[in-house]
């Protein structure tokens, strides 16, 4: 009999920033207990997924041994931890575990995909326990850029783990819990065999600001402004709305939320009771008897989404609502990498508006959800585990953070996503590679990254495309000559005749070289059709374009 | 008779930053006798052009008029100011005019395009002065991040226009020429009409640091490393290659140059004089046989070029150099907004080698070539000029440098790219606007971007592509069917069949129910076809394709 052990896998989240989902496991070997954290999604871009709606992490080693799966557990409600809930729950088909601010957001996105949202087992914090086959785990309150945030204690029988999730320290964090040293220290007291802990930040050298050190400065900058003033920053985090607001009307200004998720987000958080003491909001309807000077408008769309408020508002009206020469609009957020261009395009045309853009350069009005080293370092020493895995980070954040802890004396480890770790020693040791890709949700269907679709999207949208129907008649003869359509590719070529022609002419050429036994086999026609295809046009515009190749055979009709 | 007017038109650069194309006129309105400063590039991107290779200004307008232009002055040889001479040349064909250095890329931009390099008149600094039609031009020498960059001193009938180019205010640059206070004291010295000014760095509030300031943290930097270091920047920052060079060499470091664009700057900035005593390097064959930790290589990619040399050691091997656990990867250089993915890619790309990457981060390792906020305040006093022209920015930078203007009592004008303004008065007048687009470089051929090459491009990676052939006979009947393909799209949908199976059949039911007078109509029969396979496609997966439709008609054979 093999000795039971206690493994960690990150399956998406390690070695990227977003989709989080983490497994630990504890049992004989290849036959663990799991538990599962998070479900999140990352989202889509040009470069590398055209065309797909939402990213979600390969589960399938998970699926594929869902029986052993003793519960999902969800840290908070951002959609890089929850929002694949409701596409993959039914790959898994155990409970779900949150607390009740975040338990709403995932029924939500299980009740969106059809499924039951009485999946979802609302959790208190600690110190109630979830009993998880061999694991029990505790929500341990942390501060974040989300209400009710919480790390998870995980003990098992090989040690208790603490898994930090997104978090930083914020003793003041103007809408939730704050940083608890005393519950921190009390739940580290018996010692921690592993902290699995959030890297993201690990280069930002400054210690992280609270929350509350923005209410100065955002009130005395909407006090500045003589038009209205539109500030944008992530829904989800309901403190900054609640200090932006908050400035609003300390400066005599109405208050509206525009944007579905900002109002969605809004509603969920006084659903679960967090925050009675929300400032009074303006139905956008109402707004418009308004004067001008007198709204603060919080939108949508700091990341520059295209169909949020923030992109419809620089580009015209948002339901009734415009900018105009001499209104603020504030971008009270970071712009995460890869979405400058985005935002960027929403500044110059609200500049273009005459609207004074105040952006994120200099951190004045924002500050991170995340630990910065400094944060790190002292959650290390607070916690003291023998070891530290990081996670949550691009490659060089978790090399960086496991650096960091060694530098300090702990055990630690890179581990990015289907590396398994097994924990039951004294020090971390890989002991297998799982493959993991990422699953797309494209249109209504999942598909696996690798499956080639995207691929075929990105070669078309570089390279251009051409079909070539040919007709092969009941006597293997080619009727009528090749018929060609060709998209994205210029129209006319060096020889200044329409490219389609040329490529037509060229292919013909082709086939009438062809012998009837070519021509009784698709795969050698298409082979001879594409060569013939992509040489006319790398002559004629110096594009190799994807070819497809229509066969139309009219025998046995 | 009308009356002479100066005028300034922006052709590229104004209202984004990259692509310079400035046009300036003197003469009856109308008949202006003109000017061309600068015919830079821009580089494509996945969201907005995909599959192109290089973007330029549309020139349509200046083509148009291209026997009233008397000379094309190019101000220094960064791409993004003289990429596009070679390839734009022909439709303009007036002398060019450049200082030394310049001059030779440039002559290399036009022979690589099959022009005779001798367009390329190569003109000394002021007090030299080119004389064009009713302009004179001078180049007065200025400090930026490629040697012998230079501003244009244009005096017209109208009074002295000085167009700054790219420029910050360094006294101590490395390499060429100090800003020279003095030099620019008497070129303002007689009253100056029009700055027309740099834009890309308004929103920064420190003032700029001189290139200098850089040896003593890279060569403790350098000397801190233990195994082998490579360094990327730009190959054209000459001064930076310099630093970088003098402290490998500090260290007890072989310098190599990796990259051609970085061999080529070397020995073209050789060629024309500018660096006798630049550190002598080692061929990178050589470089094998020295010991790891006595080598640095200078190499290309820093904004994470795909085929660039960084991009290749971040993946294996270049030039049969790799790099290793131990080694030390250096980004001198500030990553471009928009090109933060590629960048960070190579970053976790040298993560999973173990090198440890010293990104841009905290600004330690690079100084920015243009000028900041205090700088072009500094400019704007020491040049008094009665208006400034804010120039090479997007919309947001030229709106906030306008205002800096306004702020210290001058004319000023936003005048992004098209905007066509009469300087001859007091103030700036705005007095047409020209629809201005851009060129794309695709494969050989030239297309502008709005003629729906790129546009197709982007749906197929959004949507996915179809494609149809239906055939049509003599009599007007559907012969066989429908064939089609599907690229980009899920191959199975909800139902559980293959897609193409589906939309197959839901076209042969529509064919089905076609009239014969509709089957005679090419249009109307693309028409249903492609609605019925939109609407299949979308019920099995969601998505709506890209349909093209090949009919093929048998008649008249």
């Amino acid at each position: 009999m093999t000795k039971d052990r206690l493994i960690y896998l990150p399956l998406g989240g390690a070695g990227e920033i977003g989709m989080n989902c983490y497994v630990y496991g504890y049992g004989p070997k290849g036959h663990e207990r799991l538990i599962v954290v998070d479900l999140g999604v990352t989202f889509p871009n040009m470069d590398t997924s055209p065309g797909v709606d939402l990213i979600m992490p390969d589960i399938g080693w998970l699926a594929d041994r869902a029986d052993r799966i003793e519960g999902i557990f969800i840290t908070h409600a951002h959609e890089d931890h929850v929002g694949a809930v409701g596409l993959l729950w039914a790959r898994l088909r155990a409970p779900v575990f949150a607390r009740n601010f975040t338990g709403l957001i995932a029924q939500q996105k299980l009740e969106t995909r059809g499924e039951h949202p009485g999946i979802v087992n609302v959790t208190g914090p600690m110190p109630e326990m979830v009993e998880a086959g061999p694991f029990r785990v505790g929500f341990l309150p942390v501060s974040h850029s989300i209400p009710e945030s919480s790390s998870l204690v995980i003990d098992t029988p090989a040690g208790r783990i603490i898994h930090t999730a997104d978090f930083k320290i914020d003793r003041t964090p103007v809408v939730g819990e704050a940083f608890d040293d005393d519950a921190w220290k009390a739940a580290a007291a018996g010692g921690v065999k592993a902290l699995a802990c959030d890297s993201t930040n690990v280069f930002s050298e400054a210690p992280g600001r609270s929350e509350a050190t923005l209410a100065e400065p955002l009130t005395e900058l909407i006090g500045s402004a003589k038009g209205l003033v539109a500030a944008t920053t992530f829904a989800s985090n309901v403190a900054r709305l609640r200090t932006l607001a908050e400035a609003g009307i300390a400066t005599g200004r109405s208050v509206v939320l525009l944007g579905r998720a900002m109002n969605n987000m809004v509603a969920t958080a006084r659903e679960a009771g967090l925050i009675p003491d929300f400032p009074s909001t303006v139905p956008v309807e109402e707004a418009l008897d308004i004067s001008r000077e007198n709204l603060l408008l919080l939108v949508t769309g700091s990341q520059g989404e295209r169909r949020a408020a923030a992109a419809q508002l620089s580009q015209g009206k948002y339901l009734g609502m415009d900018l105009r020469e001499g209104d603020m609009f504030i971008f009270s957020s970071k712009t995460i990498p890869g979405n400058e261009r985005e935002v960027g395009r929403i500044m110059n045309n609200l500049s273009q508006l005459g609207v004074d853009v105040v952006g994120d350069g200099d951190h004045r009005y924002h500050v991170s959800g995340h630990a910065n080293r400094p944060d790190l370092e002292f959650m290390q020493d607070l916690v003291n585990p023998e070891m530290v895995i990081p996670m949550h980070g691009e490659h060089r954040h978790l090399r960086e953070h496991a650096r960091l802890a060694k530098e300090r004396g702990r055990g630690s480890v890179i581990a990015p996503n289907g590396t398994m770790v097994d924990l039951t020693g004294k020090r971390p040791v890989i002991v297998d590679e799982i493959e993991v890709s990422r699953t797309y949700l494209d249109g209504t269907v999942l598909i696996g990254a690798l499956d080639g679709v995207v691929r075929d999207r990105i070669r078309a949208a570089r390279n251009g495309t051409v079909v070539v129907s040919v007709i092969i008649d009941e006597d293997h003869e080619v009727l009528g000559g090749a018929w060609v359509h060709a998209s994205g590719l210029p129209k006319v070529g060096g020889a200044g005749i329409e490219l389609t022609e040329v490529i037509e002419e060229e292919v013909e050429k082709e086939l009438s070289r062809l012998g009837r036994k070519v021509l009784r086999d698709d795969d050698r026609v298409e082979d001879h059709v594409k060569r013939a295809a992509r040489k006319a046009a790398q002559s004629e515009v110096g594009k190799k374009p994807e070819v497809a190749v229509l066969i139309s055979r009219l025998e046995g009709e």
